[in-house]
């Protein structure tokens, strides 16, 4: 048996951006603190709670940064999730994602073990399957209801008479309603910068509404959730809302970029790759990352810029001009200057390193197993962080 | 601390399609052993060796579908398949991606360790690195030339004069020139499978005369390595070629089925999903896999059906009239009619449970850690299979 894992802890002790093995995902942590700082202090100037989503980054150590305490309040996109970030102290979570009965059993048992964990549901279905369970005397997880700001995906528009009905038969079942929730999905489509203030706008009112329409029913609706990374950092005014939720704002990328929301400089995440070859004629760069190290997460197709698979640098982090990985298979890039570009394609002989600016954090960084930590730009890696995966 | 392991374990004993926690992956061992037959029996008819790339599969449970005692000859795409299968017990592996120097001391510690180990290069640059590390006089891998048969990626023309200096450099440094090997990466353009015993032919002429030529220059070149899934399947005659790769074949996807080289019942790959919600008005129905379960694949997406993020099948794997996934965020996916269907959207209540074909088995199996065995069709899980990763 080849022993891999104690190779891989043998070469970590003087790992570098230049040595490491390609392709592999660097962390650059004073862009992370820089990041987290910029919208934690939007919100307090806003007087609302942070409940950041620890879907992006899916890491305890990143999660730190946010709460060098552990405890939260935290928002997952899966149970598995949840059960990571419990496991590793953390106390206050919501699960962000439309709860299917079956996964009633693993709600409860995070809650058994003190978690204080709220749920989602957009329906009476859903209300009345956790007014079966809670028959038992059990405890059950608090309950959202899902608010529909902007017809993105799922949830109950505000005015919808259906919404009462779902919090009726919460309470029918025993079940704590806590509040509402809403996510302004759409604003992923803006360009710039523009309309991002509206969306906002739009995401607070439906959320308020939903709960002064709860509240005018006679239920307590405390909580008032909402929240995108765009949304997040164009809001102006949240009066009625109780917490922002947002999640790739950790680490920033080049859909971020193209909405308007950070600049270039701001994108925390890369991924280190080796040139492998050459087709001058065809004006290609190859090299040892592809789809399977930066996704096939195509974000910036539509947008004005469309970056590819990624936007090209240097080892340093510093952008070639109009440089970017034009196409991937599983394990090969190929890299082009941008259509119409002037640029010159650069130098980069056999074995040269470049990083590569991801199109969407969360999918390039659930195609590692570890975060390689850099600070400043800097070359040294300072530790790994390992992230979690599955259900 | 929660132990997941430990509840995970204990759930195996009794899991089923209908009863596993979802989003989880399934495969169809009956279909997998199926498909390999099919394309074992061509080979063996053509008279060629087959190596089959691991890369779809990243699995000894399932590379031993293919080769009962475990030996080989492989394919793989990353050193890190390589060392696993390694330690699986392979011997025989050719690492099909152009070698960057910083690699080959991981590739000769493989060939220390007794496995028969071909590179890939097809430039001067690498021939020349493979030289200089030779000098010591330690054991080497043997050395592949990439032929580029199509223009879809790396490699030289068969009929380059770059051809011979690559191996006279080989042969100047010490290093074993094995053969040739190509790639026809432009038959997954193909519809319907027109163009692709062309393709297997282009593929073939290709290989054989640049072997020819490094023949006529006094190189020996024995081996002659062709495939890719489409053209191993079409392939009338491989005169002159020692050997045949594909990969995705195993387990088959619906690229493929829109290519023409499989039949939507051919697909040994799904993800199972569970109905969380629905918005009538709008015709959705909202399960609980995104792109994290399905991947970002679209490779349907310029194909005359276009299959959104995948194709839904009822719970026996049976596909609806015309319901795909048409939008994915990370845990969600969006399942509606195709567009201009006449067909009636299924009654699935929430909790319901569907099966997911994907665009690209590759990707989509690449979101998961392990396989749910599964045979004919049936709900039983008879295995769970893990998966590797990284590079």
């Amino acid at each position: 048996m080849i022993d891999t894992v104690m190779q891989s802890e043998q070469a970590l002790a003087d790992q570098r951006v230049d040595t490491i093995e390609t392709p592999a995902l660097m962390l650059d942590l004073a862009k992370v603190d820089r990041n987290i700082a910029r919208l934690r202090g939007r919100l307090d100037v806003l007087g609302v709670t942070f409940r950041p989503h620890v879907k992006t980054a899916k890491s305890i150590d990143v999660a730190r940064r946010l709460f060098p305490s552990g405890e939260g309040p935290i928002t997952v996109s899966t149970l598995a999730e949840a059960e990571y970030f419990a496991a590793g102290g953390f106390t206050d979570i919501c699960y962000a994602v439309g709860l299917s009965p079956d996964k009633i059993g693993r709600t409860r048992d995070l809650v058994a073990r003190g978690i204080d964990l709220s749920v989602l549901i957009d329906s009476v279905d859903q209300a009345e399957a956790l007014g079966e369970a809670a028959r038992d005397g059990a405890p059950m997880p608090k309950v959202l209801i899902e608010i529909d700001c902007d017809g993105h995906r799922g949830g109950l528009p505000p005015d919808d008479p259906a919404l009462r009905l779902v919090a009726d038969s919460l309470r029918d079942g025993g079940v704590t309603l806590a509040g509402v929730l809403t996510h302004a999905g759409e604003s992923y489509g803006a360009r710039g910068g523009v309309g991002l203030p509206e969306a906002a706008e739009a995401e607070r009112a439906a959320a308020v509404a939903a709960a002064e329409a709860l509240r005018a029913a006679g239920h307590a609706a405390p909580v008032v959730s909402v929240g995108s990374t765009p949304t997040a950092h164009f809001a102006r005014n949240l009066d009625g809302v109780t917490e922002v939720r947002a999640g790739v704002f950790m680490f920033f990328d080049l859909v971020m970029q193209g909405i308007g929301v950070c600049a270039l400089d701001d994108i925390a995440l890369s991924v280190v790759a080796t040139v492998i070859g050459h087709r001058p004629e065809k004006g290609w760069i190859l090299i040892d990352a592809g789809w399977m190290a930066l996704s096939r997460d195509r974000g910036t197709q539509k947008h004005p810029v469309d970056q590819g698979y990624g936007l090209v640098c240097d080892i340093d982090g510093m952008p070639f001009g109009d440089l970017i990985v034009e196409d991937a298979s599983q394990e090969h890039g190929i890299l082009k200057l941008r259509a119409g570009s002037t640029a010159a394609l650069p130098d980069l002989p056999l074995g040269s390193r470049v990083r590569i600016l991801p199109n969407h954090a969360c999918a390039t960084g659930a195609q590692h197993e570890t975060y390689n930590v850099i600070e400043h730009g800097g070359h040294a890696i300072s530790a790994t962080w390992s992230r979690m995966r599955g259900w």
